[in-house]
């Protein structure tokens, strides 16, 4: 509250900070004129303030993908291209005609991806035929009824849209073809509503569909041909980025719990990294979505399996909870005493960096469509550190006991805490990759051996065996019988 | 991919189960006749379990809430309304005229929730009437120069819509007038294309706008006068209902990891509650976009803090996390022995029950916009929880070593995380209650004593005193100085 009500005073108050550094401050004086004008040089210095921040942060979200500006640009292109396109025409006729139906659609069609254009397109196409198809045939059924035509027309308009309206309700119509229910409303009821009067439908309705037809064809041209943004690629894109930063978030929140020099810890935004995986579920989604109606293009066929994306995307969401979870241990108050810590930092530390190479091989192989023998490799390794830990964990209180006896055990339960979670987030990063095969096998990622330049780490895997961390031979010593029973 | 294909193989097979629980089994015939109406029988039984189960699911969405059925009803009636508004008028002049202008505003404009129709229409008023003053203002300034007038007009357009497209990136102008922006590149290149020719420009845009008042004043009316579906009201129950559902399934987390028999485990639905608030970001996000845009309505004044919802909303996600950590201990392979748990059981229970509790007092907080009393009491409640159960893991290692001496210390470690977890979720829990809290001071919640129907829980919270969870006087025998500075 007091921050708003600073916030709502600020302006009048008078100093004014010119963000350039500048510090101008206008004392009260007796005249009123120069009172005057002080209060409009601050103003004058505070729209310019806020105009330049602004501008400023429009020009950022610009430079840092000039894509979005050539989307704008692209826009634009198409819709002089339709507007010179109808200036030549002879057979222009004024808002009303043809030429406003080609605009219209280039502006409504038109989307930042070349998926959400061919979605847009297609709804509109096929949304426009039928629905026109269907109130022409009902205007021709009242038009034999005589006097009832008015009732027959408005009673269709009324059921027809109250139906498509509510099928907009189900999930798959509102995923794919929500822009077609309003395109279909939209035409039948201006058909139903024109017919009432107008003889000529039929020219009417073939002028349209060709105007639209222009429109449409204008519009994916352009999308297709200069520099195209595709759905299924942004899709991608972000997976991939999704789980380096997972890899980068996971090894910078063990270092940040195990950092004994606070100037030591890495950068808050690493080990936030995460926060980026759990909130793009609803980008995921759209993209799927969207990309589903892209044609073949670069790496990615006709029928990529662009929903795979969603469930990696899934498993990497659940990895980030863990690792969440491991973040707030290290901002926790009751921390375990750092030589109890120090017992448990390298088992850790290699958990950690082990998870972070899984994932970042995974990742490769998920950018590069290709399946290297480095990723099972990886998760070997991956697994004998969370098997070392295991044993390490399990021989901290004999640790503890010749080496610290002062130590109370109350205090390596922090820590404890702490290597259950890298234990289960390493079961999580196998899901991850459990995931990516699955991709890999629906979208017949080549296999590779990379021998070339993966030799050491191959050697350094081979001696390892792969064992799955909640499946190893040794679980039956730490949970008795009746716990079998309790698991069923 | 097995499954894929079997599923694809399904449409060959010769048996068919319709849904109704008979089985129409037909076998191969040697008749040919025979064998083509047993296969059109089969096509028939096949269609019509799947348009009955299609038609069963689209009816579960219309009875779950009826709501979604009067939607479909209330834009049939505006269409109706519109059109016979139009039958009635002398002046109307075909498809190209005034009438298609209402209907498409009602087309377009309506939305489920009274906040969407109102941003619709309100973008689309604005954008209209802007782009037509600007668009008049660039054609006549164009008409002076004689023979630019058609470059400065597509030039004009191009730029025009390449900013305004561009515009649609900067998070503001996306959240709130993103409709505008469409509307506003629509209207301006109608107005600069038709402008070649036209010349009674200004009467035809009056007309038009006048045309557009009457679609959005049709929208406005019924959608705020016939159940009115406010977007305010959904995402403060959507926050209410997602509060409780988080109390449920952390008791129900709670309860599934102490409990000894299967049987007794509580249901997996309700253990999955908080699954749902792992998922409503995008859902919250958006409606506390367009209930902005909604007037007072019943306890919901016109300014009402609904971004502070999406607060609660990052709030309880973040215990959400926890919770699912939580659960993820219940189902893992490595348990702790029946006996280690029991001796935690109790107080980890007491934890999980007064941590819902507080949960729930939020939710009712929330739900009925009162500030109880019980919700502080509730706090300090959880919160002496909380200290008795760190009390309980401090003496365990005593306890074990007097009553059981064979228990390896291993053993309580994944009780003890099970432990530590339901500490840091109780922490997130009093975040939420922040956050609650900061919703009250915000939307002036009553403030409430009820001293009626909460005697006893009074009496009982009155003798504990409230103690933050990670602030208790008692850490420092945890941590050793030297944690102290790793912490700054």
């Amino acid at each position: 509250m007091d921050a708003a009500a600073r916030e709502a005073r600020g302006g009048l108050e008078w100093r004014v900070t010119v963000p350039e550094g500048a510090s101008v401050t206008v004392e009260h004086e007796a005249g009123a004129a120069a009172r005057a004008w002080a209060w409009l040089l601050a103003r004058v210095a505070m729209v310019w303030s806020t105009v330049a921040g602004s501008a400023r942060k429009v020009w950022r979200i610009g430079a840092d993908d000039p894509r979005k500006a050539v989307h704008g640009l692209k826009v634009g292109l198409s819709l002089a291209l339709v507007s010179v396109f109808y200036y030549t025409r002879p057979l222009y006729d004024g808002v009303g005609g043809a030429a406003m139906w080609a605009i219209m659609t280039v502006v409504v069609v038109f989307e930042y991806t070349v998926g959400g254009s061919v979605y847009k397109s297609f709804n509109r196409a096929v949304a426009t035929a039928s629905a026109g198809v269907l109130a022409l045939g009902v205007h021709w059924v009242a038009g034999k009824t005589g006097e009832l035509e008015p009732y027959i027309l408005t009673g269709s308009l009324f059921l027809l849209a109250a139906a498509a309206t509510f099928s907009r309700f189900i999930p798959t119509v509102k995923a794919r073809f929500d822009y077609g229910v309003t395109i279909f409303i939209l035409t039948y009821s201006l058909v139903a509503v024109s017919g009432y009067r107008v003889d000529q439908l039929a020219a009417l309705a073939q002028q349209r569909v060709s105007t639209i037809a222009i429109g449409i064809f204008m519009c994916l041209a352009v999308s297709v041909f200069i520099c195209p943004v595709w759905a299924g690629q942004e899709l991608h894109l972000l997976t991939t980025r999704n789980m380096d930063k997972l890899a980068d978030a996971l090894e910078a929140c063990v270092d940040d719990y195990f950092a004994e020099d606070p100037a030591a810890r890495p950068a808050q935004a690493k080990s936030d990294g995460y926060k980026c995986v759990l909130n793009s579920k609803a980008s995921e989604d759209a993209q799927a979505n969207l990309a589903r109606w892209e044609p073949a293009h670069g790496r990615f066929a006709f029928r990529h399996p662009y929903t795979q994306y969603g469930k990696v995307g899934a498993a990497m969401r659940a990895c980030a909870y863990c690792v969440e979870a491991l973040s707030s241990c290290a901002g926790a108050e009751v921390q375990a005493p750092e030589h109890v810590k120090r017992l448990l930092h390298d088992a850790c530390a290699r958990v950690g960096a082990r998870c972070a190479r899984v994932l970042r091989e995974a990742s490769r192989s998920v950018a590069t469509m290709k399946s290297y023998s480095a990723l099972d490799f990886a998760v070997a390794d991956m697994n004998t550190a969370v098997h070392e830990l295991q044993g390490d964990m399990r021989s901290l209180p004999s640790m503890l006991a010749v080496k610290l006896a002062d130590t109370s055990l109350m205090d390596t339960m922090p820590v404890f805490t702490v290597a259950s979670l890298l234990v289960e987030i390493s079961a999580r990063v196998e899901a991850v990759v459990d995931s990516v095969d699955a991709l890999a096998t629906l979208a017949n990622f080549k296999q590779v051996d990379d021998d070339d330049d993966d030799d050491e780490k191959k050697g350094e895997a081979e001696m390892t065996t792969k064992v799955h961390p909640l499946n190893e031979p040794d679980t039956d010593e730490e949970s008795l019988p009746e716990n079998q029973t309790s698991k069923a």
